[in-house]
């Protein structure tokens, strides 16, 4: 019984992020799933990243969140169209809830469209929303034991991004330990490290989001 | 057809949580649910705050994970009897899960039992696992704004701690900003601060711990 609501919910997803992604190949957009855990800081590097992307794509954002509407005026701020997305205490966006949100932005005008999911390193992983790529994010304030165990974050992830590591100095966070075990769930996966204090690792995330965008990019 | 779904899935973890209370009741045993997201230190709060338990205590830990036993060998290392449940993947603990773990743990000669959820600031706090009081953290490299982000994880909690705050100098944390936070989402919740690092706030801990028990403690 129990596995039969759960083959339902999932089955749906699949044809409705099946659907979105058909409905983005069409119109040449790529669309980015980004994935963490609460307050490993998704929306700080979309802060630090979109300006360095849209003078060249054109972008838009949905946010995922529970109740709040924060991430979203943090997103409008930087003068990029964005929609919040409440689950009103769902613990994962779907396709559908994606689906419903193409209405409100400018889906055709687009290169570039950022989901950013809710904090939760779990459920959200288990939910193809329609995307092309994941990014997953790994804050160096977790623990270097995060990818073991909670490996279907890291396991579908395009990039892995390795945030806050201006902190490094203060943790005990190893490096090398936590790439080990991403190479292990994920030979394929880029990882690069992040730190919004002193920007570093911005320039290389934004050239990687670029050569990920499939619509020929103004320059 | 969806809320009908939930609504049992709640029914049934209620009754559960309920025949674990009255168990736990019967026999004097205290029981803290240990919630908090991925990587924000529960399993390394228990090892700072166990050992200075266990010589006025008898105390068993359940712990939760998806897929590793690493913070059950953390806690075995202590030499206090921990049954690791593994969810296979699912995001939270339920009634059912610690129902069958009581036949694993010496429950009837325990003063407390603390189960530490899965790294997970949603899902978790919707289910009772039959416990008298939830402890809730915060770690600050998570940020100030998750309390706002994710109220129902510290809604019931009798305490909230924030973990990491050797890290405070390192973050734009705002403890006054957080706090007020929790006022507001939870009035009677108290706050204690901790630090692994220097092993402050865990005298408090382990006395507010003793003051929650309700069999008699030998000293």
């Amino acid at each position: 019984m129990k596995i039969d609501v759960l083959r339902n919910v999932f089955e749906h997803n699949d044809r409705a992020a099946a659907e979105n992604r058909e409905r983005l190949d069409t119109l040449g957009v790529t669309c980015i799933n980004l994935l963490g855990g609460a307050g490993s800081g998704k929306t700080s590097v979309l802060e630090a990243v979109l300006p360095m992307l849209t003078d060249s794509l054109s972008v838009a954002v949905l946010e995922g969140d529970l109740v709040t509407t924060a991430d979203a005026e943090r997103i409008a701020a930087l003068n990029v169209p964005v929609v919040q997305l409440l689950t009103d205490g769902g613990c994962h966006l779907n396709a559908t809830i994606v689906q419903h949100a193409f209405d409100r932005i400018p889906l055709a005008d687009l290169n570039l469209l950022i989901v950013e999911n809710v904090g939760n390193p779990i459920c959200p992983a288990n939910f193809d929303l329609g995307e092309h790529l994941r990014i997953s994010i790994l804050s160096v304030a977790e623990g270097h034991d995060k990818p073991a165990k909670y490996p279907l974050l890291f396991k579908e992830a395009a990039l892995v991004l390795l945030t806050k590591c201006d902190l490094l100095p203060h943790t005990d966070f190893d490096v090398a330990a936590a790439q080990q075990e991403l190479r292990r769930i994920n030979p394929n996966a880029d990882v690069i490290s992040t730190d919004v204090k002193t920007r570093s690792g911005f320039d290389r995330l934004a050239e990687w989001i670029r050569k990920g965008c499939r619509k020929p990019v103004a320059r």
